[in-house]
Formats: structure tokens, C-alpha cells, sequence
């Protein structure tokens, strides 16, 4: 059984290398590369594995679920600027990809400390385009 | 291939243990837990696993598919409550994911009966929560 | 200019007249009228106009409308039974357009308060079904 | 005869005034006013208002339409820092209803100039917030 | 008050005019007027006006409403192709504003002999485009 | 890690055998074996699989798989009959299965040459009904 949470945050982001010049960030990530920011309404998805407690009917608390994806995620990244201020994202090409990596390494205790598994982190960055991460 | 059908069921629930005292199911359900009831808009994916037949090209005819969800699921449970007027519901906590594993139940001869194997069941019961179960 | 904040709610309500048989109910209201409930995730609009405040850029600050609208509408009405818990619902038919009209009279002053006029609430019951009020 | 049209951008931003302290800045904005900038994927809607042309069938030609669009606005704003790169938002506070109004009067005569009434100016800043604007 | 009940048809079509040559109805209506059709899942949103009853709380009733759009449009340009088997739409470009205004004559009397009037046929061709018409 | 990009396209096709009756077709097919075709806005969301590239970030550069959706699969299918016009889909049932087969053996090599793998090739046709094919 899997169970997931959505929860959203709206953030500004670049992606480019330090040790690539202007012209090569631009060749390889384009309009996202742009030095002035852009950004997102990125939606994230946390979903859970586990069994289904007899007592409750839950595999876990949504309450709990979400309080963990709120205070680890949401409230360092939301309304922030993914590339400057986000500890976990430090020194590391903010791209969709990497987010989702972040994101798992940041709660995936949490997870297991509540009796339940860490199954995937979905991170959608637009409409058209979005990533799935299990772990590895 | 999987293919996957989308219905929809609108329904009154309550997520609460007789043998819990009030404060009890408020500590661990919440608001879900009023016993006036509050309800939902589910939207229920059935997805179906099976080879594509050479002869129409169908997995399995849609109109079957959703013929065997009406009449197993959706006429039993749309404008109902759940915890009081359901069978398959009967003594149990009235959870999303104790739904999916219901409708599961009820529906995974049927689909074999068709010539395919069920997959997963999706119950989604807002916009921020889901569950998906794959049976046993 | 108009400006406008969703907010969710989940909610059990019944549509029928006491003062009707069961069979009149059921004529009218169809399975609409079940007499054990149903529910819906029900999605507000509440769309405000005024001008452009030239300090701000706004016509309303958007914390201080969602939180007229949580205080007033969504606390009282969500994971609630619409017609035995809602003050503001008593003793009226709980069709979604009397819910949009309560609402309005609800909130109407709040916005005034608030230097803005309430142009239009919006309820959206289901995907396929909403109302929507301009006040009278 | 309403048509409308639908274009997306995705932009950084920040609401906050010079003149304000950064304490007062986050007195009124909040979150909002973050000087490393946040961000959104924004949705456009263009709203063009006229009569249905015997000849085409049409108010104005979608491809006519998508490209003021495109050229006045998309390309201008997409993957672009709100405050610091786009010539119409010069000097303004970048709110949702500054953006619709700035929106409006750079394609205002592009559309007359194509036989047809500028109506309406929607821009959707998060799936709980947008504006319309209509003209003075 | 107003009060919209949703609707969907998926159609085949294309833009042309027979007294135009292919090339210059590939320059006004481009891939739209591919000779071998295409198609759309329409939406269509109708919109009635009228007072809330006093003894249902309803400005008419959903189940009403649907049953005539039903019987009217969508049996009738469901799974069709729009220029050639739909009778309202005989000898028009079945451009989208055409098939709003079709759909309005076509349902405007049934509507007002249930007590309520017509105020907007919306329809939906893509995510990106739309039309709203509200008689003349 | 799975990386998705959504395209879309909107064509005409029909559902039928030639070697079958007009009678065997209505049967097994209902309206969608309209002899006239009828169609859909289709969602087609390509799922690929691969290892974080460390140097950019990226599973695959989206610029390129959107440029590989586009060129082998849109450009050939927007817009068109897909019966009658689509090379890939010629002497085949156009059932959404099929198309998503079809789909995948176009695009499979294209996506290994540039250093990822295919996961996934989903097909939306409604709201209600869509397919995932795997490969086998």
C-alpha cells in the first residue's frame, strides 16, 4: 500500500555551473540559466509504503506525514531562492533532478522513524515536466 | 500495458474506533473523526494489467471495465455513507486506504473473469491525498 | 480590477424539505436527499474588486481575504455536517446556492470593512456542477 | 463573443517598496517580500471580445492572437526576474494586479489593431490567487 | 445567481471553406483545416441565470439542466464528426465561436421553459483556448 | 530516478476492423467505430529512466527529449488522422494501446542515443481513460 501527500512551494532557481562560462551555461540549460532567476510553483509529492495498521486503518498519519514534509521541506524552501538559501541544496546544480534527491535525503529518516517506508518523491516544476525519485 | 479507468463517488465518511472514547479518535483522527459526518469527492483509478488482444487491440474493453466498477462500486457507494449503508465497509475504519483494499475485493474476479489481472486500485480522496494499492 | 482566493472545504450535507415525504425528497432531490448523507470536497471562490492601491499594488492584501474567509467561513464549515453544525446554514435547503448566498452575507462586511467590495462567491460542488452569486 | 487565449511564464519576483524598511516590507508582504527573490509558474489568459466574422467563423485568429502574446509579453517576461528585467514592470510593485494591468496596456492596441476589443487581462499567480482586469 | 453544469464531447472536425482554395484555407486555418479531420475533447459549460426557488433552494434543477443539454447537444455531437453528421452546425465553419452559438440556439427555449434563463455557453476546444457567448 | 515530459496533440481516428461488419463493429466498438471518425486532445507523457548526469544535474537535457517527442512522434500525428494519415499507425487498430505501442518503438533508439533509457510512454485520451506501456 502506498499513501501520498502533495504539498507545494514557490521558489526561484538558476541552473548553471560556476565553472562554466556564460556562453556554455547558456548552450546547456538555456532560458534557465538566466542570471537574474527565474521560478516555480513546484509541486511535491511524498509518498509512503507500508501495511495498514489494524488499530487505525492507516499506513500513517497524514497529519504526521505532512508535518514532517512541512518542517523539514517546505518551510526552508518556500518562498526562497532554491540556489542562495536552501542548506540542502548548497554547492549542488538545482536542477528538478537534484531537488528530489535533496528532498529524499532530507525526510527519509523521519519516514522510517514513523513506521513507514520512504517510496518516492515526485518534484513537478511545470505542467510539462516533472521527476520521480525511489531512492537507491 | 496497463490501462486505467477514472470514476468518481461522492460520500459522507467518518474515521472513528466504537472502541475509542471521543477524545481518543479526536487525538488520533481529528476533524475526520466529527461524528456528524463531513464527506468527500473520491475519484477512483482502476488499472488493469494485461496483454493487448491482437483481434481489438484492447487490454480489456472499456466499456466493461467500467460496466463492472459501476455496478460493483460506484452504485453501492456514490451519495452514500460510507460507514453506515456500505457492505464491504462493514466494521471497518471507514481510512482511504481500507477503501482501496475493499474495492479491490470486490472487483478482482471480475476483471480476471474478463480475461486480464487487476493492477492497482487509486483512491483519491482530496487534491493533497492518495492512496494506490497492489494487492497482496 | 478583481481579485480572487480559493479555499477548499470537505463537508456532509442532505438535500430535502421536512415538510416533504421521503418520496417527495427523493423525486426531487434524487439521491441528493439520503437521508444518511453525503459529502463533497467542496472549492470557494471568493473574487473581491476595487482599485489598485498605489502603496501596495493591491486591492486587497490576500493574508488579510484568506483569513477573513478561514475565520468566518472555512472554521465553522469544514469536515463539518452542513445541515445540523453550521450556524449560518440553519433552517435553510443546503443547495450549493444557498451556501454561496450565506457565504456572501457572511463575509460581505468583513470586506467593506477592509476597503473592497465582495463581487462574486463562487462554489464549485462538483467538477461538473458550481454556482456562482453577485449578490443581490 | 468572448474567445480567450492561454499563455504560461515562469518568473521571479519580489514584492517590496525602496522606500520601506525591510521590516516594514515584511510587515505588509511577507513572505513575499524575500530579497533573494521566490517565484511562479504564472498562467496568462487573454480575453478578447467581438463579433464572429462571417467570413472565418472566428473573432480573431488564435494564431494572430497567441502571437501578440507571445511577442509583446511571453518573450519579455518567461524565465525572466519581474522586477529587474522587464521594461513594463520598470518602477512598478510587482504584484499579480500590477502584471495584469502592465500586461494589458502593452497589447491593448496590438488587438485593435487586429478588428477586435481587448476584454479581460487574467493572471493566475498560484492555483489559490489570480487577478482580472478589465480595463479602466 | 448563476449556475453552470459541465459537459463533454469528443468530435471530429476541420476549419475550411468550400468556396476557398486548399492553399488559402491552409493559410487562414492552417493544420485546422487538414481535408482528413481532426478532433477534440470539447468541453461545454452552461450557464443559467434565474432566482433561487424559495421551496428547493434551486435556480433549476441540475438533473433537468443536464437531461436537456444531453438530449439536445451532446447525443447528438458526441463521437460525430461536427461537419458532417451534426444538423445545427450544416453549412457553417465549425469554428468554436460558431459551435457556441449553435449549441445556444439549440437549448436557449428549453431552458427558459423551466423557469430559467440562458447566460452563457462556454466552450473549451484545448487547455489553451476558449470561447464565451452570451446571445446577442 | 525517472524524468517525465508531457506533449500534446489532437487528431481524428476510429475504432474498427475492416474484416468485420459494420453490425460487429458498432458491437465491440460502440461509437467510437463512427464511420465519419470523432477525436481527442490526447496527453502523451514520456517517462524515461537513467542516472543523475553529475555534470549537469539532468537525466536527460529536457530540451532534447521534447525535441525527440516533437519531431518523431507530434509533428507526425497533430492534427491528423490517425488512420489514415500516420505511417506508424497503418494497418493497425488505433486503440489507445496500440498508439502507445507504436509510440514507443518510435522513440526507443532516440532516447538510448542520448545516454538514457525509456520507461514509460502513457496515453491520456479522456479525462476518464488512459494506458502506460512499458515495453515487453
Amino acid at each position: 500500500m502506498l499513501i501520498t501527500r502533495r504539498e507545494r512551494f514557490n521558489a526561484a532557481h538558476r541552473l548553471y555551473r560556476k565553472d562554466w562560462s556564460d556562453e556554455k551555461n547558456m548552450e546547456v540549460f538555456g532560458k534557465c540559466s538566466n542570471p537574474n532567476w527565474h521560478g516555480h510553483n513546484y509541486i511535491l509529492y511524498v509518498t509512503v509504503k507500508g501495511d495498514v495498521g489494524p488499530e487505525t486503518g492507516f499506513v500513517i498519519n497524514l497529519k504526521v506525514l505532512s508535518q514532517i514534509i512541512r518542517t523539514k521541506i517546505i518551510e526552508k524552501i518556500d518562498h526562497k531562492n532554491l540556489n542562495l538559501e536552501v542548506d540542502f541544496m548548497k554547492d549542488k546544480i538545482v536542477s528538478t533532478e537534484n531537488i528530489a534527491i535533496a528532498i529524499w535525503e532530507e525526510i527519509e529518516q523521519d519516514i522510517l522513524s514513523n513506521g513507514a517506508e520512504l517510496h518516492c518523491v515526485k518534484v513537478v516544476e511545470t505542467e510539462n515536466n516533472f521527476v520521480e525519485y525511489f531512492g537507491n
